[in-house]
């Protein structure tokens, strides 16, 4: 199932994509007053949707291209994963960048969400830069959780763009600064939700800039499993529902090309995962 | 003016501290539904508890000593400074840390927010550490706010204990994992606003472990003043309402100390910061 939420004239609502159409849930009789509730009442909830989504009249919904996708949620926790690709952390190896035995995680403040066709604001940073990664949206609330468990605390697979300023990421070693400006986080175009993802460590995973390809890899060069993600960070604190894992970038990033080259204002950025989707923000005019 | 959440016997509810009393806002017929809902109001709804307080009958509220004080809010951000006391970088230094110049944040996952008087609970770190800190509350959102107009976006003010498991803190340059163990994050006692503290740069901060005092300083050796900090911040991203920042810690934390000391199941943690007021919290058992 993919769940979105959408502006389609009657404020944001949470609905259902049903090929080229969206069904708000409220044409399902299904009330619920954001994602995070939707997520928390987990399984029968989602039973129930398809219940109503089978037996819903035909003429349900609108054209989901009458409606504007809005990003999915704000979670609670928005974690990203540090080099995370074999080839990625190889381009990082070549810039002199030091690639830990541990998993690098660090916080995207939960302030830089943007919506999936929102537009970048560069802000005050002169080296913007994207980077296309599979966002994991928790399920169940996960403390201390094996490896072989985990998967059964995912709810559901996102795009995220992980968009970075490389000035503003090396001032500090946590690079804190740089991954949290306002709109650096673009994540959608919806949740879709784990039944329909056998393996999430299959899926080719790309970005474009201009139509330009930048980035073209496989979840398969992970280094760290997300089984493995979920494991370590719950093993220090507790995942809830909503949260969003953003599990690493592969290589293609435009600091490490040669010469590096950033994104420009009007340069259109269009992140895309096999079997989840496509997001596209343009850099908006300073 | 201090403003607690306390659980009385009525399920959670905000109120206002005066003497040895708590007074509920529902008694004084104003109702929120939570704190940062209250950050949102602002002026015009602290003149109007301030305005009922004084005409409020001489039996209102219950004494403090019958209350379960709980932790004011969860944030939506809670970023945490490093090395921000010139003693303590000194500390970090001999530790072979480097300092850098740029101010050092990280983020506390908001879901290690814990009572003022919560136990701390160990988890699976072997080194177990405390942090005294002045919280700062934020009030209107602020974004490329610069230093000298920084201080009208602080709401009031609150003691941290940043706690860090030193083991994890250094899995990774980003410090994530070390820092957002789940209970440690206890703030409180209350948030006092912001017009009861003339000058947050001159107050005396002092943490102690079983009754023996560790840290002890005082917030002028502050090496990145509030306003810097709040300035640095908003350039790259918005701090939004009731956001806390935690601004560092002085010298004296237990893994400095040589050679060094951790807390123990049972240890009793008091923190305390002259105008704001005093948190205490127990090591649980494992």
């Amino acid at each position: 199932m993919k769940i979105a939420r959408f502006e389609g004239g009657a404020g944001p609502q949470i609905g259902i994509v049903k090929g080229d159409k969206i069904v708000a849930l409220s044409e399902l009789g299904i009330k619920v007053s954001d994602m995070i509730e939707l997520i928390e009442a987990g399984p029968p909830l989602l039973a129930e949707i398809t219940e109503n989504l089978d037996h819903c009249e035909a003429e349900a919904g609108q054209p989901l291209s009458a409606v504007r996708l809005l990003a999915p949620l704000r979670p609670r926790k928005f974690l990203g994963l540090g080099m995370n690709y074999k080839r990625h952390a190889d381009e990082a190896r070549r810039l002199g960048i030091a690639v830990p035995d541990n998993q690098l995680w660090f916080n995207k403040q939960t302030s830089c969400i943007n919506d999936p066709f929102g537009e970048i604001e560069p802000g005050v940073t002169e080296r913007l830069d994207y980077e296309v990664e599979l966002g994991v949206v928790i399920g169940p609330s996960a403390k201390s959780v094996k490896a072989a468990d985990a998967h059964s605390h995912i709810f559901g697979y996102i795009v995220v763009n992980d968009v970075s300023a490389r000035d503003w990421q090396f001032h500090t070693t946590t690079i804190t600064m740089g991954k949290s400006f306002d709109t650096h986080g673009p994540i959608g175009p919806w949740i879709v939700t784990a039944d329909e993802i056998e393996d999430p460590e299959t899926l080719g995973i790309r970005c474009f800039v201009n139509g330009e390809k930048r980035q073209d890899s496989n979840t398969r060069d992970f280094i760290h499993p997300i089984a493995a993600q979920i494991e370590y960070l719950s093993t220090a604190f507790t995942l809830e529902p909503g949260d969003i894992l953003a599990t690493g970038t592969p290589e293609g990033v435009g600091v490490a090309m040669q010469p590096p080259v950033f994104l420009q204002p009007g340069d259109i950025v269009r992140c895309e995962i096999d079997r989840i989707g496509t997001i596209e923000n343009k850099v908006a005019r300073r």
